[in-house]
């Protein structure tokens, strides 16, 4: 076997036993790895319907083929278990260095069922694989967690955990592995809690194969020689980081500002962005396994109210406490960052989340004594205490950490919340960026700018330019980003690849490392299985319609290069599903499942 | 005893019991009777948490003290469950001469309890009570029950009953007697319809009395003149029937037009009013029990393609029909309304249900496919066709069933239900009156304008004139009102009394008939503490936060008088809760449970 390790490790929390078991190739060849081959085994196991947080959920951890191979930026892997925020299919990617030990351990993925009934982590080491004890874990945060392990184990381990809002049901609580890289999106942490599954600490000494080396090297050196030309993949991300966009996106007229009330230009943008970050707070860039763009920021808030230190913030995260609450503050943005971080919650939904809450508060829809202060936009206080709240799950933290739309309804005005099948929307505007617009609407997780990112060609240019107020043709171009997407998560390769790179590149480097003679065509069609296969699960839990918080679809925006507009959604989801090859409905036709070979 | 009969039937309908029981006099004194009674029983003996279409859901047909005296326009009953549309306590008021016919037979109300395996109807003369077999008539409307029935039993008996919507569970389906007069609202219909209880019919020869003849003689003397006097009260209802709003609230600009879309103006309402009704369709007026006004209407379109006879259509039923989906065609309105009142349905939520699909199809939301045809605002064969198609449970009609809210929610845009606690606000825009929409957002049983009519005062002037901009005061004023209305409501007086009556010509009637020397301000406190009892239930049932739809808090009137307004709710809302003597969430204090004497 080549590039898969060709090993499951099928953990039965409940039973208190660890089964290694040999990885199914068939589906490993149709879905790839990570995000589509851990989605395919959880379609297999469990049923659409389940209870997120109870025991017949499962929680299944994948690599992709091309992890911890020395392809470009290849050390992603992928959580997955149906989401307790949005009732989806939940599938999270994440970076650092814990997917690749996975790997050399031996395994390429591992299974968790039912639940313990007291705190377990899961030891790895090579072939030893256990159940360890974690009373003293539960109730530490994701840095004492790691930090405790690392100890116990070996600091060579490498540490994937959970924190106190997990524990505790947080329904934007992600699984954080090397203390700041955070499968972080769709409440996959809560899961993890539920099953009293603290942490994975693993140790690998093994090493993963390719099954052409030399030509696997081949399209490595092409693909690292392109991606290094690029002004975005090679150059601009490396210099500022994802904060770069804040200023791009403000100056497009598409920086949701204060919940998405107040149109999308936030005049002190500026002093958020990754010019300023870089002035004040950057100590160092940072890269993952195996990576030349080295998005990360190590960063600093050397003194003030707002003294502390981590690592980020990433553009949605700055935007979400930024922008989105109004704070213009970059230190009290850098800490409530870092708390994310330490307490394994997803910045995203947590900095929307307040925002919400402030725009509830100030029309009067939530009363102060809920609240125990005043909660007007712009408090860069407010974003640091809500988020220890949440983080240690006390007072209106306990509220907060359901997510916006929960808190929304609660108070009344479900509207309000600023998300897509309950997770909330990031930083892009889709009246602005029409094509963000489909993207969140039809996004198989929730909304999500990782899913089919048209703000690339729309904004950015890469790979080419689009005008973002058009609607015509997005759909087909969207199907494309979101197939691609969905084969390059599934790969082990980072999304951000993306900035220089494509199909070419991509499955250049996949056919040398399994041993493949599969077209582009044909490999970039494993991704549309998996968006299929996805859609499918979906369809089969329940999952509401493909749609727009009505701000998006009414409300039109104020000033800006884009002012007047709304976001076009339904010409575009009428031909989105066409292209689709699905019924108006948005189901998949008979044709499609034969033409993917998926049984529906 | 007297006013009350004394005698209550509880009928279980999966044992086939009937029992007679002594009224509780102890209750009847201090909820009165009909809404309040009713709503005492209930409390006392189900679960607020029931499901509302399952056997533990119980059914009450209550009287008032004053139903069936001579009390002006007093024949009113109440009939009581919880409402399957709002999962609030559901109170439903109905005219017509089946009420004091009830109470003629010898009793103040009937409690149903549990359901039937079968259908069934209750038998009623006089002494004899039974349950007898309704197999036959399940599956036949409104008007083929009623003349079945009484030819089976006798024309002079009075028929309750309900339609083929209400068979089949359709959340906005009533309960009909005297075939046009209506226990419309909250779908109290299929509740019946889920007990398999098709009908009650009743007759009666025994005779209601009062404490004080010749007091209440001189107290009923005094109000007839009173009311007679009235330009409203007196003389207006009478010559053109609740229709004469039309023109008049559109003047104001608070006609709501295109599902609340396009603001509260309607060019084309003339056409739709109560002139052009009077002119074009009338044949004559037609009055309740006991009535002087004489609001009702018996119509006819005589020719062209919506030939059809009935009576009706009510104000709101009119505006729903009109100008919330766009249509100016009277002759088409008149023969949707009439439908409604053939199979049972409640024609305010019917209309506004279908206006939210049009505007959903309008936007793309809603495929062609799933309706049958396009489904554009102003089409009078439109409300036709779909009003057939739910009045016969078929196809689209199928979904249109459970109101705007399950409709909006299915195809993605809950907030485009023009609901408050799923219940359809009526034809009076909150932005352009603002009482109106505190009103709406404070109604126990989901928006209603029966509930604390601010429009009488904010508009009409009666008793007297107030700036239906000003948001100022509006609390205090929608408390009385609300008050007033729970006390009229359970007397068995007519509510549109109060065109001409107050407080002090009600509570008189009520004084004599039923021998108290109670004051004035003793006998309002029962509508205080009527209503408060249905706020309890409400919050042990777990109904959702007052508010408003977000088009009312956020889109502002595009013209008219009205133009730039957005209903004021929250500064409203927190006056409202302190005049009431609740928490800043809208909770009874305990000094208030106190005051009212309501365990809680």
């Amino acid at each position: 076997m080549n590039a898969w390790v060709g090993t499951i490790l099928r953990v039965d929390l409940a039973a208190k036993t660890v089964v290694k078991e040999p990885l199914n190739i068939k589906d490993a060849h149709d879905y790839v790895g990570a995000r589509g081959l851990g989605t395919k085994y959880f379609c297999d196991e469990v049923d659409p319907k389940v209870e997120p947080l109870s025991a017949g959920n499962k929680l299944i951890y994948m690599t992709g083929p091309l992890t911890g191979t020395a392809a470009t930026s290849g050390g992603r892997f992928e959580v997955v278990a149906k989401s307790p925020l949005t009732g989806t299919i939940g599938a999270a990617n994440s970076g650092g260095y814990f997917g690749p030990e996975l790997k050399y351990a031996g395994y390429d993925g591992i299974i968790f069922e039912n639940a313990s009934e007291s705190p377990v982590y899961l030891y790895i080491k090579d072939d030893v694989v256990e159940l360890r004890d974690a009373s003293a874990l539960w109730g530490k945060s994701v840095f004492e967690t790691t930090d405790l392990l690392k100890e116990e184990c070996g600091s060579s381990f490498k540490i994937s955990c959970i924190g106190v809002p997990a524990e505790n049901g947080c329904l934007f609580s992600g699984v954080l592995n090397d203390k700041h890289r955070a499968a972080g999106r769709g409440g996959l942490g809560a899961v993890m809690g539920s099953k009293k599954l603290k942490a994975v600490a693993v140790r690998g000494t093994g090493a993963v194969t390719v099954a052409r080396p030399e030509k696997f090297l081949d399209a490595l050196t092409n693909a690292r020689k392109t991606l290094k030309a690029h002004p975005v993949g090679g150059s601009g991300l490396a210099a500022l980081g994802t904060q770069v966009l804040v200023n791009i996106i403000n100056e497009s007229g598409a920086l949701p500002t204060r919940n998405w009330r107040d149109g999308a230009y936030f005049p002190e943008a500026n002093e958020t962005g990754g010019e300023s970050l870089a002035e004040k707070y950057l100590v160092k860039n940072k890269g993952c396994f195996a990576c030349s763009i080295d998005c990360a920021r190590v960063t600093r808030v050397p003194d003030g109210p707002f003294k502390s230190s981590g690592e980020g913030p990433e553009y949605e995260a700055g935007w979400a406490y930024g922008a989105d609450c109004g704070v213009s503050d970059l230190a009290a943005i850098c800490k409530a960052n870092f708390l994310c971080n330490e307490h394994g919650i997803d910045p995203i939904t947590m900095g929307a989340t307040i925002a919400c809450a402030m725009e509830l508060y100030e029309m009067g829809a939530i009363p102060e004594s809920d609240i125990g202060f005043p909660l007007r936009f712009g408090d860069p206080h407010a974003i640091v205490k809500l988020t220890e709240a949440v983080g240690r799950f006390e007072g209106f933290g306990k509220i907060l950490a359901l997510g916006s739309y929960r808190l929304a309804e609660k108070y009344g005005h479900p509207e309000l919340s600023m998300s897509v099948k309950k997770q909330e929307m990031p930083a892009y505007d889709g009246r602005a960026i029409q094509g963000m617009a489909l993207e969140y609407a039809t996004s198989n997780r929730g909304a999500c700018h990782v899913r089919g990112y048209l703000t690339s060609p729309e904004i950015l240019g890469v790979p080419i330019k689009v005008d973002p107020f058009v609607t015509e043709g997005k759909a087909g171009l969207l199907k494309l980003f979101q197939d691609l997407t969905a084969l390059i998560d599934s790969t082990g390769i980072c999304l951000f690849t993306t900035f220089g790179l494509g199909l070419q590149e991509i499955a250049a480097q996949y056919r040398e490392a399994v041993g493949t003679d599969e077209t582009d065509d044909e490999i970039l069609l494993k991704g549309e299985r998996v968006w299929n296969l996805e859609k499918h699960f979906n369809i089969a839990a329940g999952v509401e319609k493909d749609t727009l918080p009505p701000r998006l679809l009414r409300e039109k925006l104020p000033g800006g290069p884009a002012a007047g507009k709304v976001a076009e959604l339904y010409v575009m989801l009428d031909e989105y599903y066409k292209v689709r090859g699905w019924d108006s409905d948005g189901v998949p036709t008979p044709e499609k499942n034969v033409e993917l070979g998926i049984d529906a």
